[in-house]
């Protein structure tokens, strides 16, 4: 069966708001009281979608146990892209190649937003670790205001792997940091170039982080630690744009 | 009375989840059957908190008939603040003086990680129209990173009035627009200064436009036409703040 399983209520509840042209099936709890699965229900059919019915022990099953609150869809999600398919793109743009990796963007809204930067600074691809970063979900999508449909986007099994193969095709790393003396500003963004970020809350992982051929900082001055990962993403590509913008 | 009305399920649930020691008073629908409630009052008292019991029209009266749901708080907000105080912050900041002036951003988590960017990049002060924007809700403290608590907030009654104050106090405005030749990084962002910016989908209105003595844009390759406006709110801060940060 192809597509994505997604489920719980918020989480179909969004797919049919903002993107029910990508649901494949639906299949709803049949002896469940709960009435906002009936609206659910009644959402769906405004849709133009046909939900199944399936008592709580399949949908159990579909789920493997997951808390899917009566609720599950199959969601069709952009194809998987080979890593073979990343590598002809960093060729293919020499010293223009500008990628973004983000290191276990969980919050969907983030991802999304990061994704809308990113198509917005024309890079050539964004690339995740596949099991730490959130995938392309309906609330990703509407965050990304498109971007997502449009964006070469990877999900790689191995990223240290995959640092390794970009440094091996001319691509320097460059990650955010806040604990380095660095400033993002002082580094030389041109040539062929991967801006790394890490996660909210814990930063990039260790192999990650040295895999990065610098490591910088956004100068701050206020009480606030840290921006949100969506605005430092914004930040650092955007002057990474600045910079390959001017004459050398 | 004090503090701001909210209702809404998701409004009440997101300060009882996020922010409970701001809510003053809770009231729930006595005569509902909606199992929502149900949990919402069973977490308002998790949180220590004791839900008062109104029937449905007392409900509307108090909202002027609002969709509540059957869930109405009061919730303490930020007291607000002067415009004097502004002008005295201003005058204070001298040369330094930094402003973002937020023309009509109504999505919370937008304003929220706004004033969390602003906070970051050491702002003077952010300034919105009272009636065009989003409050200091729960939603927006919890985006903000606790920024909103900290920073100061301005909500005034007539921003093209105010706009023309701080330029009468030497403060120069420089507003983002997407539809103008200009480049943002092309603008000199040192000496007192207001970014403004406008809102997601309409930009700026047209008095806050006029009263700006410099538009300009941030340039972008990909196909998506604007970033959100967070994200270009973080931008435009930093790199205000880069330039100010050199030697000139």
């Amino acid at each position: 069966m192809s597509g994505e399983l997604i489920y719980g209520i918020h989480a179909i509840e969004a797919a049919l708001t903002h993107d029910p042209g990508n649901i494949l099936e639906l299949y709803f709890e049949s002896d469940s009281h709960n009435a906002r699965l009936k609206e659910l229900s009644d959402h769906a059919r405004e849709a133009g979608l046909k939900p199944h019915a399936r008592d709580k022990a399949a949908l159990d099953k579909m789920t493997g146990g997951a808390r899917h609150q009566g609720a599950v869809a199959r969601y069709r999600t952009p194809p998987p892209r080979s890593e073979s398919e990343l590598a002809a793109l960093v060729e293919k743009a020499g010293a223009e190649a500008l990628l973004l990796v983000l290191d276990g963007v969980t919050d969907p809204h983030n991802l999304g937003a990061c994704l809308r930067s990113a198509e917005a600074a024309g890079v050539t691809a964004v690339v995740v670790p596949k099991d730490k970063a959130a995938g392309i979900t309906p609330t990703v999508r509407k965050a990304s205001a498109g971007a997502a449909d449009r964006i070469a986007f990877f999900a790689v099994t191995n990223l240290a792997r995959t640092l390794k193969t970009l440094k091996q095709q001319g691509v320097w790393l460059a990650g955010l940091a806040g604990d380095v003396p660095q400033v993002f500003y002082s580094l030389d963004l041109k040539g062929p170039l991967a801006i790394v970020m890490g996660s909210e809350g814990e930063g990039m992982r260790r192999l990650t982080r040295e895999s990065c051929d610098f490591l910088a900082k956004i100068p701050m001055r206020g009480s606030v630690e840290s921006l949100n990962v969506s605005v430092a993403t914004g930040v650092v590509l955007f002057e990474a744009l600045r910079q390959r913008g001017k004459k050398s």
